[in-house]
């Protein structure tokens, strides 16, 4: 039913090429209860890339007893070998950053918080301690040779303090780009945000001295904003959007879904605006279908439960 | 967790007030699989009302074989003497309308289809034919003092013919109105639109003559794209957007999702927004978790899901 579908009709006031930073191999499974092994992971990445994603995010080299579904970093990283994609890792200090580097790691990416609650519940730290703790990591990178992102997350709202004034997602930004990032991803972290606050947060921070083009965005769909929200900000002139394969890391049966916007849903809506990504929606539908499969529950992405019915 | 959440910030491009016409009632209970109690539907449609909701979609007069979900609309109707809404209802002809007027309802609707495959299959008619038995409905409802809105489905896909070119739409709606509609609402019946075309379709019918004053937008979830979709069409300036509570009409359990707009997801958007629509979330929110009770499935709205977790 889908042939000819989304019509393509551009709207001049969008980019019109967007890249897709995908986080489901790292942010999704990271928040799905199945632990997943190696060799699926592996396969995982490798589809993700054939099907023209050409950055994807493959795991974090964070302690393993802190998070068991991406304990096997120092076996996948090898598997990888020749995937045509960028394949960053997170990694949250200098320990999991020498992991990264012995293994010929060069794209990183650090985690900040926004807000003082999700500091402390995070990273056991206040904002300012964090963001000390990455510095020798950005820097060692950076001589390493490895590029850096930042994350910031809760840049919209938290679930202990609330609304977030835009001046904190501005300060930590600045910080981080004077740290050595070069990009810096904004996370809606509980999926409040609305489109106008996304263009506010753009606006500040292109005040501040932040271009969009420094700038990617990650929203969750907790409330279903998440596409309302990536329109807002291409509007704003950004062209870097994360995205999880198959709405990894949201589970549709659980009591409140969480999850990253699907890259899928997003690829519609860039297909249906003329919009070049270079992945092909076909493709990377049949691999979060694989996926869902051996995670043994049907995706939460609207548009491949469209696309491809699934028993549930 | 969303006390002063969404964080309301007003975009001056877009409108101060939107009006929602709630379709929950009719267009989500209509393709329910329970057929619900007609005092579970007037309890239902008072505590929209009590919602703040100013436009309540009630019934459809159409023949109950046809419709089981709504046979009980001569009951129903007078259970609603005293609520606080306009209570529009859908008439698919003549004999529909007669049965309407003659329990005093002054608002009601017609549903046209801007493809020839779907009149075939909905209607059994041609595009000009179905325009043609509308005819005398809208003047006779007209005659009797009763408001018309004109439904227009199939506004941007159509299973059978994909893509729809923007000309069908300019040219039924044009049709519409001639006959003496006094709203349309632009049905993306298969869920398939992006912003993009959006934008095009409002820009062809304003070239065509129809203002966006006269217009209502009524997007379906199916690809995850009803907001982002809505946001463009606030942007073009339309005012009046149909939505579903609770996302009544699209089961979360679904092999494929193609419920509405669920009302909740937009009041979070409008209210982050800054938009005012006098609804009260919260209240609005209960009342689909007290119909998702009566029909024994949690919401697939994902703001309800997020706001009140229910058993799954």
């Amino acid at each position: 039913m889908t042939d000819g579908l989304p019509m393509a009709v551009p709207d001049p006031a969008l980019p019109s090429r967007v890249r897709i930073h995908e986080v489901g191999p790292r942010d999704g499974l990271q928040n799905e209860k199945t632990v997943v092994p190696v060799e699926v992971k592996a396969e995982f990445i490798r589809r993700l890339a054939a099907a023209g994603l050409t950055t994807v995010e493959a795991t974090s080299f964070v302690r393993p007893e802190w998070v068991p579904q991406l304990a096997d970093a120092e076996q996948l990283m090898p598997m990888l070998d020749g995937v045509p994609a960028r394949l960053p890792v997170l990694v949250p200090n200098r320990r999991g950053l020498d992991r990264a580097l012995a293994l010929g790691v060069r794209e990183i990416a650090v985690f900040a918080s926004v807000t003082e609650s999700f500091a402390k519940a995070n990273l056991n730290r206040t904002v300012d301690e964090s963001l000390e703790m990455f510095a020798p990591v950005v820097s060692t990178a950076r001589e390493a040779g490895a590029t850096v992102r930042g994350y910031l997350s809760m840049c919209f709202g938290d679930p202990w303090e609330g609304a977030v004034p835009v001046e904190r997602v501005t300060r930590v930004a600045r910080r981080l780009l004077d740290l050595g990032c070069d990009e810096l991803s904004l996370g809606d972290t509980i999926g409040v945000a609305t489109p106008g606050h996304v263009t506010a947060v753009l606006a500040a921070l292109g005040a501040a001295g932040v271009p969009a083009e420094r700038l990617a965005v990650h929203f969750h769909d907790t409330y279903g904003q998440a596409l309302a929200n990536t329109l807002a900000a291409l509007r704003y002139g950004v062209t870097t959007v994360d995205a999880s394969a198959g709405g990894l890391g949201g589970c549709p049966y659980a009591k409140s879904a969480t999850g990253n916007l699907a890259t899928e849903d997003l690829l519609w809506m860039l297909n249906g605006l003329g919009i070049d990504t270079g992945v092909d929606l076909g493709l990377l539908t049949a691999t979060s279908v694989w996926m869902a499969e051996r995670l043994g529950r049907p995706s939460p992405s609207r548009t491949v439960r469209a696309l491809s019915p699934q028993e549930s």
